[in-house]
């Protein structure tokens, strides 16, 4: 049985606050800690055995990869960060508070950056401080495939290509995966597994710390799709 | 400069204990947690930036590598676990008591089991229920391959191959390397860079939670050793 896991880590602690993350490498909150732990428990009870895990570079992400690993006895399991599993970079609307871009922006335009498939977020500047550029870890990328906003169209058009590299063909040789990442990336990829519309798929939300299971055939096909 | 980093992980639940633990699986004591810490916040007050991570496939190494990691705001750097930096397998002694052992077996004996370089540990059998064999992380191995009881001089033959083709090419391209590991295999490595000789490798004790810096040359001949 071919066999995908999706963690989708919890609360950060820019939730309390309310603000835009993206890109931006928040941690954790204690809330989101205990949701990773619950996750691992419940891989660990349903005997999920992993071969595989990718993860982000957001420390997010990683640190519910390694509860989760960790929590399931499982921590050697091998493990690959890939900034193409990054959330959604949300532009120059990072750190900004959502109530407060709102009041800005009028509602409705809010609302658009946030639910339309293919609607830009405003972008940060290349020399903005808070741009990617400056950031050590994506220093290997061209800078042109650095971005300065993303909406799900074009997260998808850069998750995508991992899962075809790194993702379906662990899968493809009989390898039970864990992808811990965001609520967007992992998005893009149920689209993309599930063949979901661009209408609909802006009403799938993930929750958050809920091991979702997918088993595929040989084509990675869902058979079946559940929450542990 | 070309860098590389040793982090020895510190005490295990074992230590209290007093049992010979080589590849058994045992955790960090809170001690050794707080040790990990400790090593993380040294390599962030000197400003070392990673490129890259190696360790184990034994949790304790693991767990330091991923503190270190995170406390010096480095989570993201990419991580490779091997079972070549593992400690040293200690054989049948493994889970014995050391004390209970040099009462059974004499002393001296004992002495030489822990201080020779090439003097085995009574072996495992294979199909002993504590063997590697039995343990999932260690599948894909040869059976041949997975160790029953090592002396340094075994541990050192088969950490030595991951120099040489991982750990050894990433500093050649400019890499600042991270090795989370163990007494032994650490010992292993420092054996092979510093060329010391058989003799004199077992009077080398390297501190846990004590980050060791090599800056080497271009030939990765040492240049200067000093802990942080």
């Amino acid at each position: 049985m071919r066999r995908i896991i999706f963690v989708r880590h919890g609360l950060s602690e820019w939730n309390a606050l309310n603000q835009f993350t993206g890109w931006v490498d928040v941690d954790l909150s204690d809330a989101g800690l205990k949701e990773a732990h619950e996750a691992g428990r419940k891989l660990k009870e349903a005997g999920i055995e992993l071969d595989m895990a990718f993860t982000s570079v957001l420390k997010r992400a990683i640190k519910t990869c390694h509860i989760v690993l960790e929590e399931s006895d499982q921590l050697w399991v091998p493990e690959i960060k890939t900034w193409r599993l990054n959330e959604r970079h949300y532009g120059a609307l990072q750190g900004l508070n959502k109530k407060a871009t709102a009041d800005k922006y009028g509602i409705e335009q809010v609302q658009l950056w946030r639910r339309s498939y293919d609607t830009l977020p405003p972008l940060l500047k290349p020399d903005d401080p808070n741009s990617a550029l400056n950031d050590r870890r994506y220093a290997n990328l061209q800078k042109r495939v650095v971005p300065m906003g993303e909406d799900l169209k074009s997260t998808l058009a850069r998750v995508i290509p991992f899962w075809e590299d790194q993702i379906a063909p662990a899968i493809l040789e009989g390898k039970t995966v864990l992808v811990a990442a965001h609520g967007n990336s992992l998005r893009a990829l149920a689209k993309y597994i599930e063949e979901i519309s661009d209408d609909d798929i802006m009403e799938l939300e993930i929750p958050t710390g809920q091991p979702l299971v997918y088993e595929l055939d040989d084509e990675l096909a869902v058979i079946k799709k559940y929450y542990l």
